[in-house]
């Protein structure tokens, strides 16, 4: 019997609440009928629309709170106020093994507080990193931190190099994954302290995947690694400053279609290859911000996500959950600890969100 | 009578020299006809060159080296061995006063190195930033610094804004620029000590140009502010990162157009309109990484420039010069020092490369 894969659903976070998260299941749960769902939320919301998916009810069971938490409010008082909230809801039923994984389309930094106060870190990760897909001339790569921990020393690094090249090999499927540390150049002597000292670890050579060195801003998208290591500032500002070049492309690919009759008419031509060209970047499939390293998955769907976005989402976490992913990386950490390669992580951080 | 702006330049810099720069001065001379140029390089390639514009000639003269620094040298061995090279002696006849300005396409790191040795620090700058322009959706932003600096505290970036808006002034003409400094966030308590310190100070409302607050990656390309302000290693991974989307992006159109005939024939048809797209982010036009808060106007110009790219540079150069852009920073330095808005600067480092 395959094992099954429970995915706890906060249904009222995100823009769309149910009316997205109980179709994305149903899709996700065609697709793998090793999936099992506990939503958390308005059950006459969410059974409304579970009425259309009679298989995907079978396969649920529903929780009902009415209390949420505000996207708008600050992760320290979304935390006050988070008692019965469809968010910490969902996060406890993890933590008490009822469900192998949360997803939420809501406020991150409620997210991440509640997700570090109530699962914890794994043995050995003293910071939990978020972490992202993004597509590249030869595949996608996978970056880590995006906007968790601003300053991140050189153990916080070597921790999220471990949990990268564990996610690059039950995830993306890559047997010794590449990882590089995000440097302002390629050489030894390049960068800060904290980066420096990083790479010094790594070059030890007894880590899981394969330590490539430095890397630059144009290695993330030439796909050089497998794996993307920075800090929470600089990955921030990366993925950020990279969706802003996409937009300004699009906008000027746009004006220079409508610039005449001669190129409408072309772009009515190339209108198929155009689509095309789209989806290989369409971030519908890159959706799903990962919060690798506690003790339970959880996965931050975009707020304004969609179906096929929360699906995308939805068999992240699975894939996490399946893969094993937080035993690999405790073991692995384990590994590590014992052999003097790294320090035991201090004590968990729960205040920094 | 006009003044004249006297540019030296590095002809031996760069993956071209002479066979660059001598074609490049020569256009810009025919634009700006108050420039005058000192060549310092290999007589005998510079004058095969300069045989085939007369009247370039006669505003330029030439130093002769047979000496230059390699472009692989590290920038400490560069220096070592910089005597009499083409670089040092180009910025050598700015710190003596014959030229107003120094162009040089080669080493970066030794170009940043003796120029903050041989010219200094303007009275009130600390440290100079590597800057330049960028396109955005609604005409063109300047971030500083792009990797001079990897680590810089409030009072540095502070002193970045003061540059970057000055040269907005001087450069791009707006009357009041406004000025942002890149983080994690907008909300004020977003981003790490030295982001929150500098907005604190420029929050003060008494420098040049009006402080936007805090902006994001996405900002850069949507032309939210005038001056985008950050340290060197963010500038620098954000640069890069935004070179490598566009790299990306480029290819997977390139992939879709040959997808079909069809696809092909459309871009057949629009393909005046992709040229002119092209050029609204043609990197030659934003060609020239200024150096600023030297006391002496120093540019570094990209190694691979083509001629209109050079031609590009040293416009950006006459236009530091012939707009005063040093003379205005170091009055408003004085001012915001004498009235105690900043602290005056420390003895300028001249060691950090």
């Amino acid at each position: 019997m395959t094992p099954v894969q429970t995915i706890a659903i906060d249904a009222m976070g995100g823009d769309f609440g149910p009316s997205v998260f109980v179709p994305a299941a149903a899709a996700a749960f065609q697709k793998t009928s090793s999936l099992r769902f506990i939503f958390f939320g308005d059950q006459t919301l969410i059974a409304e629309q579970m009425a259309q998916y009679p298989s995907l009810s079978a396969a649920s069971r529903v929780v009902h709170t009415d209390k949420k938490i505000s996207s708008d409010d600050k992760a320290s008082s979304a935390i006050r106020k988070s008692k019965d909230s469809s968010m910490r809801l969902a996060i406890e039923s993890v933590a008490e093994g009822q469900a192998d994984g949360v997803i939420s389309a809501g406020n991150t930094g409620a997210l991440m507080a509640l997700s570090k106060m109530i699962l914890k870190c794994l043995p050995g990760i003293s910071r939990p990193a978020i972490a992202s897909t993004f597509p590249t001339l030869t595949g996608r790569t996978l970056m880590l931190d995006l906007g968790a921990n601003l300053e991140c020393d050189a153990e916080v690094l070597t921790q999220f190099a471990v949990l990268g090249a564990i996610y690059a090999r039950v995830v993306m499927g890559v047997d010794s994954p590449s990882v590089g540390l995000l440097n302002v150049g390629t050489e030894e002597m390049k960068g800060h302290e904290e980066v420096r000292s990083a790479a010094a670890i790594l070059s030890t050579g007894q880590f899981p995947g394969r330590y490539h060195g430095f890397i630059e801003g144009t290695d993330i998208t030439k796909g050089t690694v497998d794996v993307v290591v920075t800090d929470g500032f600089t990955g921030n500002v990366a993925l950020k400053t990279a969706e802003g070049v996409g937009k300004l492309t699009s906008q000027f690919l746009k004006d220079a279609f409508k610039s005449s009759p001669l190129a409408m008419l072309g772009y009515f031509l190339a209108s198929g290859a155009m689509k095309r060209m789209k989806d290989r970047v369409d971030p519908r499939k890159y959706n799903g911000g990962m919060f690798l390293g506690l003790n339970g998955i959880c996965v931050k769907s975009h707020g304004g996500s969609d179906v096929i976005a929360t699906e995308n989402a939805i068999h992240v976490s699975a894939h996490l959950v399946s893969g094993g992913f937080n035993k690999k990386v405790a073991e692995e950490m384990d590994r590590l600890i014992a052999q003097n390669v790294i320090s035991a992580a201090p004590v968990p951080e729960t205040a920094q969100a």
